[in-house]
């Protein structure tokens, strides 16, 4: 691959036209083009970041959630996750929630990337973790304001959940199609040798 | 699965506190939770919605961008993408968008879901399709502000890219996960047979 120079925007200067809670922050910047022309108004959203977490246990069960969320309409499957406390790293807010919200703990972790929300708008971003070897040490302890029902899939029924777009969260069905194909490969590699 | 009863949230009212452009509209929502209670001012966001397509070219290459966003520190590889335009069906502006900013058209299209960005505050739509049998027609005609730069990709080379977290946005990284999902079950699907 040759590398052609690729240039960056620059942000001129920002301020904040909306702040409305711990939720939203919304600003607007004054943007640079690489060919020097000024956008005066570019939007910029700042919502909490997540880490997401599909966790399998000891006898290769995928844990999961059938939810009603407030954007969904009917239910969803979902992996565990939820936002990062303030000063938290998303490994630690992986681990925190997973114990909250089904009183499991996981002995090996596999980073699956932090994504970005937005290519123009940040928004927020997305740290996905597959946690395999995950055992029950207590009782789930949320505070999650919706109603859910707790599931334990197999791999064959996950594949097919996901494939019939029941995972309806960009983040859910990202962390389980990455969290499959880690999980394919390793065993493909396992059969060559 | 034992099917329990989830309730959902109930909108109140709704208003717009922000009107910034045809990319951003925030509402305060008044929501009734199922057990009654009231949330006067949940935050709502609304951005445009966008057909993703990673295509793959008669002679088996994935075609992808490197490219600069606002949102991204240094490059990220990039699938075909954008926002759909007003009355526009997500195929068609997948179509549209693979012409515009490629000059391929595909013969067989995988609809690979419609995702939300986000469970609390909707935001925006990711209309997610792999495009098979792509074929050069014409010459890319895109308005993209962005410098980008156009990649072939085999498919160890794109899984490699994955992995190792060089696609940034989630809607990227997803459609690429869920599309070597869709080809190599289809391969071992072959395999068995």
């Amino acid at each position: 691959m040759i590398k052609k120079e690729l240039r960056a925007w620059e942000t001129v200067s920002r301020k904040t036209i909306l702040d409305h809670s711990k939720f939203l922050t919304v600003e607007s910047h004054v943007v640079k083009l690489p060919d020097g022309k000024i956008i005066p108004d570019w939007a910029w959203l700042i919502i909490p970041s997540a880490s997401i977490v599909l966790a399998v246990t000891t006898d290769n069960k995928f844990i999961c959630f059938r939810q009603t969320k407030y954007a969904v309409e009917g239910t969803s499957l979902a992996p565990v996750g939820g936002m990062l406390e303030p000063n938290e790293t998303p490994i630690n807010a992986a681990k925190r929630e997973l114990r909250e919200e089904t009183g499991y703990e996981a002995s090996d972790w596999v980073n699956l990337g932090s994504h970005i929300l937005d290519p123009n708008r940040g928004i927020a971003t997305m740290h996905l973790f597959l946690a395999l070897n995950a055992q029950k040490v207590t009782e789930p302890n949320s505070d999650d304001l919706e109603d859910q029902e707790l599931l334990f899939l197999g791999q064959r029924e996950i594949e097919d959940a996901l494939n019939a777009g029941e995972f309806k969260i960009l983040a859910w069905s990202a962390v389980v199609a990455l969290s499959l194909n880690y999980l394919n490969a390793d065993k493909n590699q396992q059969a060559d040798h």
